[in-house]
C-alpha cells in the first residue's frame, strides 16, 4: 500500500501574503523549499508524491501539468480516474512529518481530513476517490465534512498542529522557526530571519532589514 | 490513576486582546465559558481539575487561591509539593477534548508538552513534578523542552491542533466557531458572532455591531 499524494503547487509568484517581508524571487525559493519539506514527509510515510502544477519544473518526482489553474476543477478531474487511495496535501505545510501523515493514512474511516487554520483543508485522504469531490476556498473544511456526509462516507478529523499549520503570513514564519527542521526553515535562517519577542508576543525579524 | 490538572485562571479583566470586540463583562463571561469547556474535557479524560486563581469564585471544582499573580512562582511552589502526576493546562483551550488530553497523559516519556501558537506552552504533563519547573511567557515551549533536557527527563511533543489553538485574538474566534462544540462557542453565538468570508479569508463578525 503506497497511496499517491497529490500536491498542488504554484511555481510563479506564490505566497503573495508574504510580500511584505519576501520579494518574489525569495517567495518562489521559499515555496519550493516548503514543497521539498512536504515531499520528504510524504516519502518518509511511504506515499508517492505527485506534484500538480500549471508549469513543469526541475524535479525528480512525478508531475501532472495542467492548463487550468483552478484547483477544484483540476483535482475533480483527477479523482474519478484514480485507482486506489489518494491523499491531497497542500505544499505549504513545512511542519508535516511522517508520523502525522501516517496518522492520516491509517484512518479506519472512508475519509480523513485535516483542517487548516482559518477553516481551510490542509490534507484529505480518500479511500475511494471516485466517491468524493473537493471544494477548496473559504471554509472548505466544513464543506468537505458535508460532502463526505452527503456521500455516506465516514470521516475522521485528524488532530495535528503540524498539518494544521499552513504558512501564509508573516506571523506564521514564527511557527516554522520554532518547530521546523527542514529546508524551508534553513532557507529562512539563511535569509537572516530570527525569532523576536516583543511585549510578550513572539514574532519574526530579519537581520539587516 | 487520576492525575490532577492544574488550570491557571484569571477571573477579573481577562483576555484583554479581545477588547476590540468584547467588553470586560463579556470577556469575563467568555473566559469562564472557556474554563468550563476545559474542565469538561479534563473530567472526560478522567483527570481531576484544580483551578489556580487569585480569587475564589463560584465553582464545584477544587480551587487553589493564591495571593501572588505570578504564574511561574505560583506553579513552581505547587510542583515540589505534588504527589503523583500533574498536568498543567491553560484555561483558554476550548477545543480541548478527552481524546487529545488522553494522548497527553498516556505518554511513555517523563514529560509531555503541547505547544501553543506563537511559541507558548498550552499543556505540560509531568510524571514526577518534583523534578521539573516551569517558565512561562515568551517562547516558553522552547524553554520547557530545554528544562526537560537539562533535568535528564525524556519529553514527547503531542501533535494536536485542538490543544494548540489558544484563544487570544479576534481571528482565533473563527477557530472556535468552526471546531468548537461547548459552552464558549454557544456563548459567542448568543452574542451574535458568525463566521464571515471576505476575499477568501475566514473571520468573524458580530450581528448588529
Amino acid at each position: 500500500m503506497c497511496p499517491h499524494a497529490l500536491i498542488p503547487f504554484k511555481l510563479v509568484n506564490p505566497k503573495t501574503r508574504l510580500s511584505c517581508i519576501l520579494n518574489q524571487e525569495e517567495r518562489e525559493s521559499f515555496a519550493r523549499a516548503m514543497l521539498e519539506d512536504v515531499i520528504r514527509a510524504v516519502k518518509d510515510a511511504n506515499c508517492s508524491p505527485v506534484i500538480v502544477s500549471t508549469e513543469l519544473f526541475d524535479s525528480e518526482d512525478i508531475q501532472v501539468t495542467v492548463k487550468d489553474a483552478d484547483l477544484n476543477q483540476t483535482l475533480n478531474s483527477i479523482l474519478p480516474q484514480s485507482v486506489g487511495e489518494i491523499m491531497i496535501i497542500m505544499a505549504d505545510l513545512p511542519l508535516a512529518d511522517a508520523q502525522s501523515i501516517r496518522r492520516v493514512i491509517s484512518t479506519k474511516n472512508d475519509i480523513a481530513l485535516v483542517p487548516g487554520r482559518g477553516g481551510g483543508t490542509n490534507v484529505i485522504f480518500i479511500k475511494e476517490p471516485q466517491r468524493y469531490h473537493v471544494e477548496y476556498y473559504g471554509t472548505s473544511f466544513l464543506k468537505h465534512v458535508k460532502i463526505a456526509e452527503d456521500a455516506g462516507l465516514s470521516c475522521e478529523v485528524i488532530d495535528s498542529y503540524r498539518l494544521h499549520t499552513d504558512i501564509d503570513e508573516k506571523e506564521d514564519l514564527a511557527e516554522l522557526l520554532i518547530h521546523g527542521t527542514g529546508k524551508s526553515r534553513a532557507y529562512l535562517e539563511d535569509l537572516g530571519f530570527v525569532l523576536s519577542v516583543e511585549k510578550g508576543r513572539v514574532g519574526v525579524g530579519r537581520k539587516g532589514a
